[in-house]
């Protein structure tokens, strides 16, 4: 096993993660990542890599999402666990999903394998929202 | 990609999880696993499986421990992740730790492999409690 980052250290990029989305700066999100890194969100879909990390991130920060810790940080060997809800502006159809992303970690911290487990059952809208209204 | 089971399916197989800890069954917790899986607890760990499962259960059961989801369980593809508390006996120095499981299925809907993700900084012990009573 090589070594892995300390509790601290995961802890910290994962906040970092979140403070990227309140601050909706795609670069600080996607300069946690290691070059090489592979992103699979959701869970089942084709993995995104390369150039696709940072489009991705730019894309999220377009649409103006937040994302909300719901649970503590669970870190495990070299990785993190953490529960999340994605929160869309007031405008969009999407209301929230909630998500949990684990972040597997290189020895210098950078996250080289992300993976977001959330489907369709995760999605709260707008609509469903006004007909409980 | 492999046909996947339903969110339906694989939330059953959570909440049956969760239900095998309330009733303290160990076998009833193994029966959701398909021969040949493997459980990694906590992650970084080696894995187990075969007849380590039900012995991994069984102790867990022994012990007094149950399940409390703390959050939604969330299915992407052929896996569910879920955010939970264990909760340990009074009598037990460990009063609670903080835990995500992925749980990967196959076709039908039996779990092929189990990921725990916890550490030492995800444990409360009632020794702490006690100073901070």
């Amino acid at each position: 096993m090589t070594s892995a980052p300390s509790h601290a250290v995961m802890t910290a990029a994962v906040e970092a993660y979140v403070s990227a989305f309140d601050a909706g700066d795609a670069a600080a999100a996607a300069a946690l990542y290691a070059p090489g890194a592979v992103i699979e969100d959701p869970v089942g879909s084709p993995v995104v890599t390369g150039e696709g990390v940072l489009a991705l991130y730019a894309n999220a920060m377009t649409r103006g999402l937040k994302l909300e810790l719901t649970g503590p940080i669970r870190t495990a060997g070299d990785s993190a666990a953490f529960p999340f809800r994605i929160h869309y502006p007031p405008t969009a159809e999407r209301r929230c999903i909630d998500v949990i992303d684990t972040f597997r970690f290189d020895a210098q911290g950078r996250v080289i394998e992300m993976r977001a487990f959330w489907g369709p059952d995760n999605i709260q809208f707008s609509r469903e929202n006004q007909t409980h209204a």
